[in-house]
């Protein structure tokens, strides 16, 4: 059977793509190094412009550093499909996660321009601006100041671990990309669809290749602020002391065993911990640390989330802490249709596919709250992410590809 | 009584000399981060060198970066007698620790000198490279290398947190002192004494202006470095993570429960505590930490440090540890012939005093295994160190500054 729309996916060329822009902040220990808003991140989506406008596709960025290009509908007032994920990596991260987003649905694209049949909505892919929230958290800026969710002053204002704002680094953003034209911020798209590895190992294990997700774990992200007295070493007196370091390792260690469950669902992590002045013979006067709280029941959630405040105050003294939370997004479901549409794709492809939960937040959240969205996840090694060694294959990134095209195409021929 | 030796030392000279150092490397909250060999350091040591030239005192450095001013006795063949302490700081550090010592030995000298009375003896001031540790650790490098306890090419390896090497810090040492002569490493004075602010609240508790130091507390410091693996915040399974954050404070939790004492006298800090990559949403996968340990009772010392070891192996599953003594030093007592000097200095001058240990580590450590070595305290605000807040008065400096000169220019005179 002929699938016009997918038949010219390229598997070779979306898998040389991954490795020409792994090689964009790649580390010497074989991950990324492409923070938000660095200089890597700038020419990784210059090469995706590049490769877009090699097949006629219209480049544009917004006001909060995403980044579009766009294959044109017949129609160019109805509301176009959109499709992507991030460019931006963790410090040690991988090179698929977000990456592979934005090559799917840029490949699924050009398969498409290739099929030479005109399609009535255009259709958008996008490079969301800071998924990651490494460097400036929290993430998924971009695609929430699109989608309404977090205003631009609110984010501009957000500060890396060195002093720098995100409206500074925005401003380097624009110089970087000065050529390419400015769009509106926002708008309301057709449908979203957003293809990603699945940062878990489900599929790999069942021995499927296309998960059809079914939505989002909610997830609460918190920094707590602990503020000591900086003391000499070898001269203060335990009993004097105000030990920031002390006083946080004990709410830590409260933590832990508050939110232990036995059935091994809820996700607790503290991923950034920074001590001041951290100098080995002197009493830490501060430290500020993260916590990353993850849970598909929403009401779990929300109950293991609001004692944190409360365990924290019980572990603090002599020192003071400060509890505030710096996002909260419950779980989500996406639309029945748009899983269906999937779940049909990779039927009529003949690719085995299998319904799941995504642990991981996505942009796809956002977009949740303005259209019809919906996810694409393939298989990732022993479900290693954020991980320098994370890995996926040449014919699952291929197989998604193939699935994403089929589900755009579809999408831009729709009335409403 | 006239004492001609001490009778032009100059409290206001001294006190402005303190406010002009705090300029170099001042921090807005009103303390000094000077760090050992940077560009603030060098500016420091440049500036006490001018001072010494305004009286006639020949400025030398040597190859680890100690920087000298001599007062020239009649005998250049009799062996110096050394003073001083060191001019880095801590990232927030206060006005007087170290600076004291070596601003103190200075105004002596100028007392000396102005008195024109011939010694026999040469006096050295010095201000030691890198005794707080902070940039480099350990610290006291300057003074170990002099004394032989350590090697040059020893030190030269140990690197900054941002991968700069002692060997290159003092490659710009010398070429911003380029102009100041060479001096032979190492050496045997005739006798060393250190001034310092105590670091404690002893003195200022007993209404006491000069503490006759006996011995300084032992002292053990260790680098520990917790290995375990970077995974996703959202998809990683409790039971399937290698957190490095979580092994690291169950250790920290259970070495706290070890080593506390209800007679509050052991030292025990974590002041050092960096996670990689250091990312809100990824599971960490390592930690370093230092552990500063200190006691008088050298037995109690030895047992505590054996345990750390294990300690931290018992509580690292699973995650991998590795603990490494980065330095040991058994508490010492000094000669009383150089307490006793000091003792009746003070007395001579009609100056309270009173003999006490040093809880904190100095350079007089080094000096005493080559030379009969001791230390004049004055007090410390509330016992405030390591902390931008530290605070002395210009009395208590000034009275430092008279013994020291008295003791200063009694050893100078002798023969043997």
């Amino acid at each position: 059977m002929s699938n016009p729309f997918s038949d010219n996916v390229s598997k070779e060329r979306l898998w040389e793509r991954h490795q020409a822009l792994a090689r964009i902040g790649a580390t010497v220990t074989g991950g990324v190094n492409r923070l938000a808003l660095s200089d890597e991140d700038f020419a990784a989506c210059r090469r995706l412009i590049e490769w877009g406008r090699s097949f006629g596709m219209l480049e544009s960025r917004d006001e909060v550093g995403n980044v579009f290009l766009r294959l044109c509908g017949t129609d160019s007032s109805a509301a176009p499909v959109v499709s992507g994920s991030h460019l931006d990596s963790q410090p040690t991260g991988g090179k698929y996660d977000g990456v592979y987003g934005v090559l799917a649905a840029l490949e699924a694209c050009e398969s498409i321009a290739a099929s030479r049949v005109p399609l009535r909505r255009s259709i958008d892919v996008v490079a969301w601006m800071n998924e990651e929230g490494s460097r400036f958290a929290p993430g998924m800026m971009g695609s929430a100041v699109f989608a309404g969710a977090r205003t631009l002053a609110e984010i501009k204002a957000v500060k890396d671990a060195t002093g720098v704002s995100v409206a500074e680094a925005l401003d380097k953003a624009a110089t970087a990309l000065a050529d390419v034209p400015l769009r509106a911020l926002g708008g309301v798209p057709f449908a979203y669809v957003e293809a990603h590895i699945e940062q878990g190992p489900v599929l790999e294990r069942l021995g499927k290749t296309i998960g059809v997700v079914s939505g989002i774990q909610g997830k609460r992200t918190f920094r707590v602020v602990v503020e000591g007295e900086a003391a000499h070493a070898g001269t203060s007196l335990r009993s004097e002391r105000k030990d920031a370091l002390l006083a946080a390792t004990a709410m830590v260690g409260a933590l832990i065993e508050h939110i232990h469950d036995e059935e091994d669902v809820v996700k607790f992590t503290i991923g950034q911990f920074t001590v001041t002045p951290n100098a080995p013979s002197v009493v830490p006067s501060g430290v500020t640390f993260s916590i990353d709280l993850r849970h598909p029941d929403s009401d779990v959630l929300r109950k293991l989330g609001d004692a944190i405040d409360g365990i924290c105050q019980q572990n603090a003294a002599p020192c003071r802490v400060d509890v505030k939370e710096l996002s909260t997004a419950m779980s989500l479901d996406f639309p029945d249709h748009m899983r269906q549409r999937i779940d049909s794709a990779a039927a009529r492809l003949g690719i085995s596919k299998f319904e799941l939960y995504s642990a991981a937040g996505h942009d796809a959240r956002y977009l949740h709250g303005v259209c019809p969205s919906g996810m694409v996840f393939i298989p990732c090694h022993l479900g290693i992410t954020h991980n320098e060694a994370e890995s996926i294959t040449p014919d699952d990134a291929f197989a998604g590809a193939r699935v994403l095209a089929e589900v755009l195409s579809e999408l831009a021929q729709l009335e409403s």
